[in-house]
């Protein structure tokens, strides 16, 4: 029997260590917190749950050892030191992380070894990888050429639990979220490096349909150029990669970067109430109502989305804030985290699309959209657990079975990769489906370009 | 002295009669209301006020024969009558109207005559026209073409008047607003002919920046495809025409469409609240709150912005319509007319925005710029009154004075036009701002597109 150690109980494990177990494999969770690897491992008889620091190196040498491949869900930082005791002991590993420059490094030893370090086997990295490569090599086998590829990506609330001002839920804390709502981003459009101030991100957004999910606000996310080099599309004309939302999202953390509701300089909220704060970041007037002291200070009315979404936080009332100290961001992340939840038996969801244009051989064009849309299970496991730990189980099970004989530090953007993978993740009912939305063969008309 | 008649002494009137009268033109002010017509004259000695229908052919007839020059201010479908009688009198015509076919089928009979029928020559059509093709000639004179071109207007209030949840306020009845939102839309992207039907209008937006105006939602404006040939760019791979609303208008508009609100079958309204109306459309039960009826229908939360802006209009009251018999469309105008109105002082604006790409000789490529933002007078002339009526009284001095020449059937896309009115505009501080947005020289490493 194959033996797969598996680092980290977190939010996604489950559907990974159910799919292992289901298949005759047999697993070890680790954890910090032995109670949590338990619920993980729920009595299986091949399973069998540990109390595990990762940061401890000579326990986790020892264990990756007596495993034929480790999969690190731990939190990112740990990857590379966990892949130099896989290559010591001759062991593969699976993360669904991006891979980090530690981690590139160790290509030629882990080559050395007949290990794979196999790297962004989740959903977004992951999933998306795979959609996206099986389209461009198929452009490429009929001698086409990508002039554009725009790739986008939402974990959301199903419509149906759809039911706050936001159109957000979290799982986790919101930090993260909000974080990436400060980034610069950079992307290819139309041959013109564009390159969007953090400041001006949520304005630089368009709306995006996904069949069988709804209509989304996209706005850019963070660095697409350098999929230009992971995908092989040098001299591609327009490469994009946007995150989706719910229509409203994007003013309201517009606005509310404009106040300073996203700033990251920690100060004294000792005794201050929320109102407080807003009216402190807007300029506001001491007792004035701090809806009114927002509106005035953006240039909006009380009853605008941005300013009525603060209201229906609870940011505006006199009520103290759980912080003694703390960043704006931090305040604006509680009072979310308290309000965007999912409710028990609510769905998530998650949306992708890439859409793609082609160069022809015969002069022709094409569009070929390829899209996601999973939900989550009502109780059990959510669409974002299943699609970030669902690939990662299948390129463990490949691996082991031989059927994936790549090796060295690798993402699954080739077809040994993406092919059995994206087949075994269709029986699990997540389908990645392509569709030709338009052809334009004779193109002769529209000059030289 | 040279005497122009003016037919119709509605909203944009006054700055085109000033302009006349101020320069030494006699001008007679012709309106169904006498009052009206006089309270434009306002007493100038060179002006003259009267009753005029514009649909008795035979009074229009003898005033048109008076005069040098007429200008058709009256509803668009009297224009070619007016037109007609211009030809056969032998003077001149300009409207800012767009060219009807019995208009255009007057041309040679105009040229024969030796009489101008000048049309749009407003704002939009107008001087959307004159500043794009300054900048189209402009890069037609340095040997380049166009490869993309996208157009942008809209009347809103100034920011300082943006006080209400839609971002907008009427000068005048909404019915013309709510039924461009009914409208397919086709224009041309990156070589692909786009239809958007009519119930998808509101989500084909994306966000655009005009500078010192703000960031605002564009959505296509109608038939963009007939551009192509007014403005001879022929093979060009982009064409889009859009309207620019403030962020909110879009999500509520097509969320309004969903719900019927936008549908023009006349129904039975005595008697029945706007509750009422709003649980009919959303097949609510009798009693149920209208907020909660709509939400459900329309799968989003009581607290979404199209939800939440209805209750602000009064929609969700049980307060009686003030229309016994009315289709949809029209209650929502009439609840928008009653509280989305210019308080007095307060100001409109005109935003408008051109962005062109253009391919050069030496294989570079440039996205140029044209961008126009007007501001009301506080008190006086709005920006719609000014930038509709100021280009049609320069261009009826210009013609008269002979400077302009040109005779026929005409629009103003050629030089002998655009060149002297846009730099008398630029005058009056209606200023087209033209910008080099980048350059790109060596597009080399781009590939053959």
């Amino acid at each position: 029997m194959k033996k797969v150690l598996v680092l980290g109980a977190g939010m996604v494990a489950r559907p990974l260590v159910r799919y292992l177990l289901d298949r005759g494999f047999g697993v070890t969770q680790g954890d910090l917190a032995p109670e949590r690897a338990s619920a993980m491992i729920d009595g299986h008889p091949h399973g069998r749950a540990l109390a595990v620091d990762v940061g401890d190196a000579a326990a986790v040498a020892s264990l990756v050892a007596e495993h034929d491949l480790t999969v690190s869900l731990a939190p990112p930082p740990f990857h590379p030191a966990v892949a130099r005791l896989c290559v010591e002991a001759g062991r593969h590993m699976a993360t669904a992380s991006y891979v980090a420059p530690e981690m590139a490094a160790l290509d030629a030893a882990a080559r050395a070894r007949g290990v794979l370090l196999l790297n962004e086997i989740g959903v977004d990295p992951g999933i998306d990888h795979m959609s996206a490569m099986r389209v461009i090599d198929g452009v490429r086998a009929r001698g086409g050429r990508l002039l554009s590829f725009r790739s986008y990506c939402g974990g959301l609330p199903a419509p149906e639990a759809n039911d706050n001002p936001f159109g957000y839920k979290f799982s986790w804390a919101p930090r993260g979220v909000l974080m990436a709502g400060r980034n610069d981003a950079h992307y290819l459009s139309h041959g013109a490096l564009v390159t969007v101030p953090g400041a001006r991100l949520f304005r630089d957004m368009h709306l995006l349909h996904v069949e069988g999910a709804g209509d989304f606000e996209a706005y850019p996310n963070r660095d697409s150029i350098s999929y230009i080099d992971i995908y092989g599309l040098q001299g591609i004309r327009t490469m994009f990669r946007g995150t989706l939302r719910n229509p409203g999202w994007c003013d309201c953390l517009h606005h509310y970067g404009r106040l300073g509701l996203l700033d990251l300089e920690p100060a004294d909220l000792a005794g201050a109430t929320a109102a407080d704060l807003l009216r402190r970041l807007a300029g506001g007037a001491p007792g004035e109502a701090a809806d009114a002291a927002v509106a005035r200070r953006l240039g909006l009315c009380r009853d605008a989305l941005p300013v009525a979404n603060l209201r229906w936080l609870g940011l505006c009332d006199e009520t103290p804030l759980a912080r003694e100290r703390g960043c704006p961001l931090d305040v604006l992340g509680d009072a979310m985290l308290a309000k965007l939840v999912y409710a028990p038996g609510e769905r998530d969801m998650i949306a992708m699309k890439h859409e793609f244009v082609a160069a022809l051989p015969d002069g022709g064009r094409e569009m070929i959209t390829s899209s996601l849309v999973a939900f989550g299970e009502p109780g059990g496991d959510s669409a974002m657990a299943r699609t970030v730990s669902l690939p990662l189980a299948v390129a463990v099970r490949l691996t082991l079975e031989g059927v994936i004989a790549a090796r060295g530090v690798a993402r699954p953007v080739t077809a040994d990769f993406y092919g059995p993978i994206l087949e075994e993740l269709a029986n699990l009912g997540i389908v990645c489906r392509e569709e030709t939305v338009w052809t334009e063969r004779d193109s002769g008309h529209q000059g030289g370009e």
